[in-house]
């Protein structure tokens, strides 16, 4: 018998559209006492497409256990195939960020963390750089230096991905890292590698996008936060924004500007990966 | 027995937030053949709030008839003693415009409808003033010139509202009509008239906001698109947008930038309305 | 001598830099008894690059005329080698405007023009569809259906040359004319032909960019405003907007609302070409 | 005789409008080899209203030396009766920042300072709170905490004056400092206290603006940077920035959400006045 009280989760639902989804876990819930606060969903074509479903639901103290409640949902997503994830809200993530030189993205996201407003915790940083050492180990957080270079890339990224799986990182927040990281470590860490691009994706893949930003004589720039996939920059788009410059703009005041906006679109954009309001599919991102 | 096949309706829902009101109402959608094709759900307050929810479903050929369902649904609803409201998506809802002299709302909405975007029926427009009604029999509509004088007004409005009633209209938009409307009109149409504020509410309440906002020199003009009660400029908000503006502007070019955001955020409010995807709490709204 | 009173005019300029520029020109405009009204001024670098500069001023009755000020500036302009031209802000520029089938575009300028916030004349509008005659002579502007098919393009383009040379058209908008014009057509109205790309340029070049966007699940669709070169969408930028958007937005949806944003990017392009405040630069635009 | 090399000023003039004013001005720096790399210029209205400059300029190193320029600069000045202003790009302003407990606008400012975005000199951070004490000594800079009661107000600003002239301090950033300052204090630095105001302004003026904002169901929330004056929240506006939300926001998530707002608007606040690139002219700023 359960002593919780009034504990918060989180369940996310992907199968293919078919009568009676919402019907049968909602009243799964409504069996094990559960209490819906918060429901989306999307299906992408109501006569024979996938179905999307966020429900955020209170559990309370003369209910049931929620261990209990994840295990006997299992019932109810085999009965409609459907891929599933049921968490409490209360866990908190394991986030790993890796950086180069820059600061910005980093220190966003580290003050937001201990601002309370991003909920995770962060067992490590890691860089190919020294530079942000002292700023991050100020935070409290193990800074790890994985040294790049053209000859020892395979052994660095199985470093890092040691280090990852002995502390459990649950994603990995790509912070200005400026390296492209195999097929065999985005692999190992699928829909859970978040990169932000300095561009409005499509537009300017790949490197120097301020510098082509400036040539083409935009009038907006850009920042994509987007999951990491095998193809440069392709990966599904999780959040963007844009700002407005002129041609007074030069290639480095276009750069600080972008700063701007790539704390903004990253810091979205993992707010929204820690609260479990992502759903992949194909080469899209659900939002709810 | 029903013949219709693939039948789309929407089903707005209000009441104290319990346990098992999803369940009820999916379950039953579930029973009577529905399929639920998008569901939106908010609760104010989980332990005790108010509990709002918004579903579309399909009813198909093989299914139940509408009326049924809509009968049926009486029995759920009244069990939460919901307010409620179910309607078919393909039924046309009735706007009536208010307008003055200044056409820029006013085309927006017509030229919206004509191309299919406004899915409305528009069985009259309503003037103060003759200046605009070529321009609205041009698109098939007919124009009623209502004159208003210090002395006529309540005459006036209550020709109005008998033009209203005999066209079983369902909702009124004015879009940039300058005249106040009487407790008694409003009390007409609760919840059922949009109005547009040309200013970013709750700044620069009443008359003349543009030439506050020069004054106040302000950095951003906006526009308010809000349902219409007894307060001045204070009911629920729809939609607000804004534009930036910097200290060239004139008073008139103020407002010439003005009507750009007015005529957006007017539209969207009046789309929103007309695909019930609002629901008025207090002095709220949920846009769903 | 002179009969005019208060007559406002416009200088724009282009040069490489070099000291004393802005004292020469300012000085000389004093000489003629203008008082300086507006005045923006850009170098690119500012030991050596490129200089940008566009003045507003004011003639009064007890001065100078126009036509001797333009005449007398051309010995001012030659010391300084600069491209430039002056010009009064009352002579309204002749536009034509180009479309197939869709009207939003074309709409947006006519009411704009006929609410007077768009000072020009318009001789013309030229068409490969008849669909938008009636709307178009509606406005009292005449519609020229041009038919444009495989085997005729050079013969259309010749008529169509023959129309706007005829009506001594100053410029072009191509407000959703969905053809690609000839090499020889476009030198014919160098950096005078506007076109609306309904995308974020640089993403998403050529056809069907909502379709495109769609596809790679984008969060934010753009209109792009430029001018017309010989290399598609790649022209100087004029004006970009964006529109925020989300994983429920079907292709069609999206090209619903990136009607409104085309609108509104397209609108202001043309507003700031007719009141000369665009000067280009290569492959960019400098916007005064 | 000048060694310099290169050196970028800066030149601030108000004036009523009158013939000559830019002839004379970018007559006499040529005289004295400076290069005008920028010029903007706005007049109220150009038959006898107000008219104000910003001109940056390069002096060489076979020219004349800045102080000689200013020197000289006063009898152009003086013929205008201008209100003038003229100083070294390079010269680094000393800024004080006004702190409580809040660190979101303190840290944004000092990164962007570290970052070397924010060219000024941070001699002291004042605070009527020790909190953030660690913090802002880890940037190296000092922090001194002046305790405010009740009855000890005049005391309390009097040590503040005393340290900011110590410091010889040109401008002041309240960054969330929660205390309203005496007339004496404000007269002590007209035009140079910038303060951020958690809301659109004019809307929601004074205390707690966001829970204003909930009960009033807007559906942007905003931010404002501007000049402190003894009216409460009503002292020229500098700029303003919005971001849309929604009714699922509580009054804590719109406060979460107005923290990234008022960061963005504060610091181009701040950057702008670090630049002189505003004048102030009765309650309204002009932005160069």
């Amino acid at each position: 018998m359960s002593t919780q009280t009034n504990i918060r989760a989180r369940l996310l639902i992907s199968c293919h559209d078919q009568p009676g989804i919402v019907s049968a876990v909602s009243t799964f819930l409504h069996q094990y006492k559960a209490n819906i606060v918060q429901s989306d969903q999307y299906s992408t074509d109501p006569s024979g497409g996938m179905f999307f479903m966020r429900i955020e639901f209170d559990l309370f103290e003369e209910g049931y256990d929620f261990t209990i409640v994840r295990q006997a949902f299992a019932n109810v997503a085999s009965s409609f195939k459907m891929e599933w994830k049921m968490d409490l809200a209360s866990r908190r993530k394991k986030m790993a960020v890796f950086v180069s030189k820059e600061d910005h993205c980093l220190l966003e996201l580290l003050w937001k963390w201990r601002a309370g407003e991003l909920p995770v915790d962060i067992p490590l940083v890691i860089s190919n750089h020294p530079t942000l050492q002292q700023e991050v180990e100020s935070y409290g957080i193990p800074f790890i230096h994985i040294p790049v270079k053209k000859d020892n890339k395979a052994e660095a990224e199985r470093q890092a991905i040691d280090k990852l799986l002995q502390h459990d990182v649950d994603f990995i927040v790509l912070a200005r890292y400026m390296q492209i990281l195999s097929p065999d470590f985005v692999g190992t860490f699928p829909k859970r590698i978040i990169n932000i691009h300095h561009s409005f994706l499509p537009a300017f893949i790949g490197a120097n996008p301020y510098a082509k930003a400036f040539e083409r004589g935009v009038k907006l720039i850009g920042a994509t936060a987007h999951y990491v996939t095998n193809d440069l920059d392709e990966g599904p788009i999780i959040e963007q924004d844009i700002l407005r410059v002129n041609h007074r703009y030069t290639t480095e005041q276009l750069r600080v500007a972008g700063r701007q906006i790539e704390r903004i679109a990253l810091s979205r954009a993992v707010a929204w990966h820690t609260n479990d309001q992502i759903i992949v599919h194909g080469n899209k991102t659900i939002i709810f």
